[in-house]
């Protein structure tokens, strides 16, 4: 009689699992650093898309399409065999148990990991006061680049009809433009919002002249761009002066509403005062708040994150007491390292190392070591600033090396050359070529959150 | 002493004006057919953007982006100095006092009017259930292609994770997509949707194999693409049939839930049946209803609307009694023509010669001559039909001669360039480069009518 192998000494030893959760820059480029591991990676991610986020603002300005800056994650990863990409909002991690558990509609899943990263990023934050999201949205997603793109575009068709009707107060405050937060995405928003205004737009309305149209940029801190060198932060608050934006530092929101918002700041005189400026499109690119999985990974381990959510990590990147689990980008937090996208590209390469390390039984726990390569933000038109290390650079040449460098970062090739032809349209012509908002953006929105408040359950189907 | 002129004999006669009602093919082209006359043209529409409906279903299935089939309409008109686009949904038409009052959010205007030009379309319709559409929505609208563009993806979506989680009952219904309404739109989406789940997504997933999805397009009609020959409706569904699609003709659809749809047939005893089939994403294209500004205008002059909601124009486009009214496109009802683009195009240009007669003091009141250049359907990659007189062609010939001439109605050259290169990509290589679906549409949409439903007040702003 033959003897029969049983089942359990014939089956392969299951590959290990990696899990990692997001689809921004730490978690797409830790799954593509792992391609060739012996592992299975499952990314979990709540959109189907790896978000390009230093260029959602041309989608919130008409240049670009969502589709140019978000790629499909399960596109990008098609060709990875050891990939599996599984759409889901990440809600519970039992660092005991090591599995993750999300949800996709009503459905939820779990998925067991032997090593995890955890990438879910940050989200806007509106210091407490996430009442002012409704009259003043953020800029993390394509939603909210969408909805923003509605309401701009929206406000100078509304400007234009109030116009034609004589309502002169209403045109003001339609033509009135707040962008809250001076940091890079404020700047450049400011910067597009101006150029919308005064080249764009210029000749597409009768009743209005959009050149008109005020930009106002605020911000608590002494001085825009708080991470770069004050020669460069001068330098930009001079070019956006000279672009005709009204730049107020020193100036911080107090309340914000549907028509308005109101900033409290000091008079020449020493005492402060408040101000209610009346403007209905109104962007907040100020603050960001770390993922909820940052608190919940916190009290697990015994940490308390700091003010902006985010949870403190170890110099290898793990978590104390299990060196299994990684988080790397906006959600974690090391020697104050910022929210930029090579901080969390670095951290993911860092992590994948260390995870290869540990399946070949080589010692860990390798300090993460940071390399600056450098910070840039663009202004306008052919005006951007760049630094790296000692080396500034100002003006048209750094506004090339913006382009470049950003270009090169956009996946697919697809994308950068529809990217590459936006540009040119919108930079050396004056078009916008996806400047559709849906009716939704621009009736619906504002009826819908109105009747919601009032308890009216009718449907924007309605409308249409 | 000097006799002083009095106002009233130097004020310069004011200009006719002309008010349109509409931007698609026959509001758009009526405006630019007035480019040289010597009037005030008012475009009023309750969308920012002309859409080329043709394409919508390529935004639908991740082809093309929003932006390069709506161009700002504003933006076309940028040029025409006697146009003025208004935003507003017309609600209100009065021809003794030859007025259109129209609303824009919550502020209404009135533009009185010497000519007027109302093309204000069709939407979908669902026979008289309207509840339908909230598990089966239309195709007319961009917010209409972006929402089946969520669905569609996010159904694959739904299924990885639910074949994951070995809920087979789930991924039969989440791969099973029905289409309602064998016509040019129809037939398109149908062959759209093979060619996603057997080519593009083909990689993509590891859990569910996309090439079993399972693809339906009803229809009560004993023939798919009535407006055919019946040689090109027979080649047509063998075309589909051979891709895979499942072809029910002489199917009426009795009920539709969020899960499923009820459709009665023949059997082949001849006795009716009832079936419901399991499918979480369906597309209704099976019926139009004219804007409902043709029943107020109908009322208004004393005559009834058709079945499809038309109001019946004389032989001259204009309303009985009112020949300073022209009516053109899928809103009017002439001689049983079409509601295709042509149609409104030509009515557009019959209804401006008229316009400038009258003002020019000639006699008026032309026959409109319908010039049938002839009707085109694509299928899928490399196969479509058209259908010019006695002249018929299909396959790859027919195909790109489909191409050509919607490259060629599409405004802009930005847009036709990336049209084209979407194209090719599409079409040539796998990719979808406007896959991009935002959590609103995925999570939100659905939970959101949930919600309103449930009476839950809480905002999906709390879900991100």
């Amino acid at each position: 009689m033959t003897a029969q192998p049983s089942p359990t000494t014939v089956r392969p030893a299951a590959r290990p699992r990696v899990v990692i959760v997001g689809s921004g820059f730490g978690g797409l480029f830790a799954a593509r650093a792992l391609r060739r591991a012996d592992v299975d990676v499952t990314l979990i991610a709540k959109t189907t898309h790896h978000l390009f986020q230093p260029l959602l603002y041309q989608v919130a300005t008409g240049i670009l399409s969502q589709g140019e800056i978000a790629p499909s994650t399960r596109e990008v990863l098609a060709r990875q065999q050891n990939a599996t990409v599984l759409l889901g909002e990440v809600t519970g991690i039992d660092l005991e148990a090591r599995t993750v558990t999300a949800h996709a509609l009503e459905e939820s899943f779990t998925q067991p990991y032997d090593h995890l990263i955890v990438a879910a990023g940050a989200a806007q934050s509106w210091f407490g006061h996430d009442e002012f999201a409704e009259f003043a949205p953020g800029m993390k997603s394509i939603d909210d680049a969408l909805e923003l793109r509605g309401r701009i575009f929206g406000a100078f068709e509304l400007a234009e009809v109030a116009a034609a009707e004589g309502r002169h107060a209403d045109v003001e405050a339609l033509m009135t433009f707040v962008v809250v937060g001076a940091g890079p995405t404020g700047v450049e928003m400011a910067g597009q919002l101006v150029e919308l205004s005064k080249r764009t737009l210029a000749h597409d309305f009768r009743h209005i002249t959009t050149k008109d149209a005020r930009i106002i940029l605020l911000d608590a801190a002494p001085a825009v761009l708080g991470s770069f060198h004050p020669s460069l932060q001068s330098k930009t608050k001079a070019s956006l002066e000279k672009l005709g934006v009204d730049v107020r530092l020193g100036a911080m929101v107090t309340d914000v509403d549907e028509l308005g918002i109101t900033v409290k700041s000091t008079g020449r005189d020493g005492d402060p005062f408040e101000e209610r400026i009346p403007a209905v499109t109104k962007v907040w690119a100020a603050g960001v708040s770390a993922s909820p999985l940052a608190k919940l990974l916190a009290d697990q381990v015994g940490v308390e994150v700091d003010r902006a959510g985010r949870i403190p990590v170890q110099d290898d990147l793990t978590l104390p007491g299990h060196p299994e689990v990684h988080v790397v980008g906006d959600m974690a937090s090391l020697h104050n390292l910022p929210g930029v996208a090579q901080v969390a590209i670095q951290g993911a390469r860092h992590s994948v190392d260390e995870i290869e390390k540990a399946l070949a039984g080589k010692p860990t726990g390798a300090k993460f070591e940071y390399f600056d390569k450098g910070s840039m933000a663009t202004i306008s038109r052919f005006r951007a600033i760049a630094q790296i290390k000692s080396i500034r650079l100002t003006g048209f040449i750094a506004w090339l090396a913006w382009l470049a460098v950003h270009l090169v970062y956009i996946i697919g090739f697809k994308s950068r050359l529809t990217t590459l032809i936006s540009w040119f349209v919108s930079f050396i012509g004056r078009g916008r070529s996806e400047r559709t908002i849906t009716q939704q953006q621009v009736f619906g929105r504002l009826a819908l959150e109105r009747a919601r408040r009032e308890g009216d359950q009718g449907t924007s189907a309605s409308r249409s």
